[in-house]
């Protein structure tokens, strides 16, 4: 990463502004510089030191940058990857944060003009919050990590510069196909915050001194933001489908042991489940 | 509570074992004599000051005692309570810490000696970790509370008694009817158990660096003991078919509303179940 680069952070929301403080506390950057249509958004980004400078106007905003990072929800990164591209010096590379990336990669493969170079990004990292005041660097922990999306139209030195922002910003980086991304990221988060709205949104409404713990671990993902999540929910809706249906074979046979009375059958499937939790790594 | 009082806990897993060290610890007890089959838990709550004395002969733990707890898993509390029954000194009282309450209390009910006064108890506390060796004082904690599920049998000493000892314990004690306690309990706790198995069974295996952190927040109960938790489903699986009913109803409208595309109808899903979830208590 030259430190001589100008970043331009389109969206300053909780990610936007949390990558913006870590560039800037890390001197990733020699300037960062963020848009958002919110003045009081703006006021809030530069004292809370995730951005050198704050615009409205988008042009004012990438027209210098090497580098474009679009942090907006993610139904929002393909028009304004388009209104960017307009404005955007030859050779500045634009890369997104979208948590959905099929959609997204598909149209600006196809819809960029060829001098605007893209690849891109996910990192995984966040909290149910949304917004600059709730902006950390501290998202970006031991566990995060930022999965690269290239595609055949991706060139090197792109996925090269990508690579190296967020390789100073998370401890972990891969590739993945938008696809596959974005079907492991269906299985793993976009089905998980679907099941936790619903299950929010079907438990009884008073009756206990409070909600058991189990209860409220397993929907904190629903204090999401609902606009944010019906976007992202909407642009992977295949992939979500998809881990739902495998998702309902594995829940109808725990319903079935235990609708027969089947002990055995049921403490095998519980114990199966069981061994895949407790290999996964936690960190 | 009189501090007079002899407690036999039989059975010294993770909830036996934390009960152990708090009445211990707040000399809520005179003695607490533990039962376990099993010749290494007695020497474990002995170290871990759970216990003032430790036997594998039930009715050398239960026959001196004023109140006997079973804190066994839930599948063991109706055979091992009529076996402490026979030993119990008369006026003695009997409770349990189920996490289901219907099919104990009824049987209880039904087959107890008139001598023997019972009364349900579910403290609801604890983590996925099962055993003497994860038992602390720590699960008791300012968000944990005990559920009192007294029925037409429970004569007013039994209730009384039984509400002193959890109130020593856990902050805040409250009364419900075992059926009422059971659908409750299903919808906040057996259900969500269930979906976390359900869960982590359905998830890819690999692929990505780790889990997303959503994933690992939901699925963390799945690493609870599975003959435990096959225990818990099978004795409230009339109620735990009903809360899934429920939850079927919300995930299919999410379902529908993300397959028609419909943006404006799953942001109200959404929104709606955030704030179901936003009005909980966290504590």
């Amino acid at each position: 990463m030259e430190q001589s680069q100008r970043i331009a952070i389109v969206g300053l929301g909780l990610i936007g502004g949390s990558l913006g403080m870590v560039l800037r506390r890390r001197k990733l950057a020699h300037t960062v510089v963020g848009f958002s249509r919110n003045p009081a958004t703006l006021r809030a980004a530069k004292s809370l030191g995730a951005i050198d400078e704050g615009t409205g106007d988008l042009k004012t905003a990438v027209r210098e940058a090497d580098i474009v990072v679009l942090a907006t929800p993610v139904s929002e990164i393909v028009p304004l990857a388009l209104r960017c591209a307009r404005f955007m010096k030859p050779g500045a590379i634009l890369t997104d944060v979208g948590s959905s990336k099929g959609e997204i990669v598909a149209a600006l493969d196809r819809l960029l003009p060829k001098a605007v170079a893209f690849v891109g990004a996910h990192p995984v990292a966040g909290s149910e919050k949304r917004g600059i005041g709730a902006a950390t660097s501290a998202i970006f922990d031991a566990s995060s990590y930022c999965i690269i999306t290239p595609s055949a139209r991706t060139n090197r030195r792109a996925l090269r510069t990508v690579s190296s922002l967020w390789g100073g910003v998370v401890p972990k980086i891969t590739q993945l196909p938008a696809k596959r991304h974005d079907a492991l990221l269906a299985a793993t988060s976009h089905l998980p915050h679907a099941l936790a709205f619903a299950l929010s949104a079907s438990a009884p409404d008073g009756g206990l001194p409070s909600m058991p713990r189990s209860f409220l671990e397993m929907t904190r993902v629903a204090k999401s933001d609902p606009d944010l999540w019906a976007a992202i929910l909407l642009s992977n809706r295949s992939a979500v489908a998809a881990a739902w249906r495998e998702f309902d074979r594995s829940s109808a046979a725990l319903r079935k042991a235990i609708t027969r009375k089947d002990r055995k059958a049921l403490t095998r499937l519980l114990a199966k489940a069981k061994a895949r939790r407790d290999d996964c790594k936690e960190q």
